[in-house]
């Protein structure tokens, strides 16, 4: 057993042609990349969200199903476009919650959403004044607020492995 | 243990700032993409393979520090070069050999060179009339003319996890 959970560097090395790239196949989709690319345009309205989080689960799913291992980053805050997206994948799909509580995320508040939020100049933010349902039986739940990034990062490569 | 040979979707769902990206941390280096944005202007002599390997090296080791996963996709034709990438990686660092023959990666000629150079129309195509020195105690050997590629992803997950 390698442990992962510090990072890896893992050189694919060999003929032009040999195959190398078709191995590395790993995709992250990162629901705010893809509202740049894939949903622009879509609001954050319950049907907009809606629409967002099928959007980004379709293109993981073909993804998916050419033997590409996706990692999706989004906040999808409803169960039904979560278990929808789950539907469109059969078996290649693990639901992974990041569960870290509401005041320790606004305690970090990356990109200063809690902020603006209390400052009135933002509304309708996932968790406080818009609804999160949190997954019922995730394959995965990290607790984020209770152990080391490394840790958290070997938490999900062991339950994926 | 989950087959992650044919694909899978990961799905991190939580609230903003809940840790989210920072547990999808994978990033692809591809050879040919980090030519375009990376080491642009060089050629391929000696020396500038050299340049390209460890540059392309560098930048990985800097992510795999940071406890990213890193695919890196790289011909990197010379045992030296590899050598002290590996050296900058310390225990980080995983070399995976694509053992695809001659021949077969000829035959496959993803991108054309080999029918160029066969044509007159390129020279210092690696394997053919440009060196290429095979690893000698690689971490992992994919040999993927003899097994589809969904048993050389196998191999390969099975190896470094």
């Amino acid at each position: 057993m390698r442990d992962l959970s510090t990072g890896v560097t893992v050189w694919f090395t060999g003929l032009p042609s040999s195959g190398k790239t078709t191995l590395a196949r790993v995709e992250v989709l990162d629901g705010d990349l893809a509202r740049e690319h894939l949903t622009k345009g879509l609001g954050f309205s319950r049907e907009d969200r809606a629409e967002n989080v099928r959007r980004i689960g379709w293109v993981a799913s073909l993804l998916a199903r050419n033997g590409v291992i996706v990692l999706a980053s989004v906040i999808s805050p409803y169960r039904d476009d979560r278990d929808a997206v789950r539907e469109m994948h059969g078996e290649r799909f693990v639901e992974v919650h990041v569960a870290t509580p509401l005041d320790v995320c606004a305690e970090r508040d990356v990109k200063g959403l809690y902020a603006k939020q209390r400052a009135g100049e933002l509304s309708g933010l996932t968790g406080v004044d818009d609804p999160y349902e949190p997954p019922l039986r995730p394959e995965v739940v990290v607790p984020t607020h209770q152990q080391s990034v490394d840790e958290s990062v070997e938490l999900l490569w062991r339950s994926l492995t």
